[in-house]
């Protein structure tokens, strides 16, 4: 078990410097050399984990998809939103996901181990359904269509507010964003009972070590979350 | 003037071969013997008008924020969605346009040569504040926002949907967009009397060739348009 616990740690701390050489330079011009110096692990470890820089690339897109630190919520909806607001509070700050979204919008990384979207845009069309089903949402709305341009939408405004002068307080822009999007989404009684903010972003994010603690409790004892 | 304008359509075409190659491939990757052979002029001819590849790169940029084929509407905040749904059907029509996006999203690119979203922006603000105070936008309506979040949605709803499988009807996507961005924006007797769809973008572009021709005729009477 310890060594299966230390197994997963290194597996991570790999990961991680392979991410943040990505987030900096770019998949191409990485090289494992590189990792390897700043991941301070042997070349058997990398090798084991990760056969190939390939499998480092991988390794990153998949951990792009994460529902990590959102709380099971009365509306179904705010889960969407909390979804949104957190990761928009962690990218700037964890290179696994800002690595993961370099990847994606480069051409030639992307041709090669294509991108999260397309399961980030299930992720919320399921989230949508359930919130339909509730009658949360507005009955015209076309859930997979929405998905799709709140994807396409929180996308940009990360991709562009990166390349405006002044920089980017990702959180704020996207709250925005939501704030604009919500009322063509949410059904007139729900809508002002969703919370849209960028204090409810950090709020999400000072709570992830409570909610991790609490989820590793809970698969101790052998409850899903 | 049979000479200047020779030299004018040669300009154009040295700077529509770079466009396609930087589009294909990224601007780092690109050669200046790949963008002679492309534009099939001599090495004289480009670097008359071209010093340096980052001259190129500079001429992509500066042809890309574009209001082109655009007329005179009733509705300021027409103009505006005409000058998105008209750039939604060039874009992936015309490798300038393209090739300006992928130099923006590109990390290294974007350090040398900045960006043309600045412009956009601005370019846009300015039409929201002439349709404030006609009337049509709504008076909480913050217009520099509103143009940042235009410009990050539109790239993100182009940068995405190129990347998902099936490709991407941008016109349609864009279209989707600005349906759902416009009642946030509009004042609620002005949003019904705008029109926002992938078949208007088709006309608009269809019409580009009469655009044109009169403004030409108008320059010619040195008319401004």
């Amino acid at each position: 078990m310890a060594q299966q616990e230390r197994a997963i740690r290194t597996r991570r701390v790999i990961l991680e410097a392979a991410a943040a050489i990505f987030d900096e330079r770019g998949y191409e011009s990485t090289t494992i050399a590189e990792v390897l110096e700043r991941a301070e692990v042997t070349k058997g470890a990398l090798y084991f984990h990760f056969p190939s820089k390939g499998d480092l690339a991988r390794g990153v897109l998949d951990a792009a998809v994460t529902t990590d630190g959102v709380r099971p919520q009365a509306l179904k909806l705010q889960e969407m939103i909390d979804i949104m607001l957190l990761l928009a509070y962690r990218l700037p700050r964890e290179p696994m996901l800002s690595a993961a979204l370099r990847m994606a919008i480069d051409l030639q990384s992307r041709r090669q181990f294509g991108t999260a979207w397309p399961d980030w845009i299930e992720l919320l069309t399921g989230i949508l359904r359930d919130a339909k089903s509730r009658g949360e949402v507005l009955p015209h709305v076309d859930e997979a269509e929405i998905a799709r341009m709140l994807v396409c939408t929180w996308t940009g405004v990360r991709v562009v507010s990166e390349g405006l002068p002044g920089g980017c307080d990702l959180p704020r822009e996207v709250a925005v964003l939501l704030q604009i999007l919500l009322p063509a989404v949410a059904t007139p009684t729900v809508l002002p009972r969703i919370e849209v903010s960028a204090a409810r972003a950090a709020h999400l994010y000072d709570d992830m070590p409570a909610w991790r603690a609490e989820s590793a409790r809970a698969e101790a004892v052998g409850l899903t979350h």
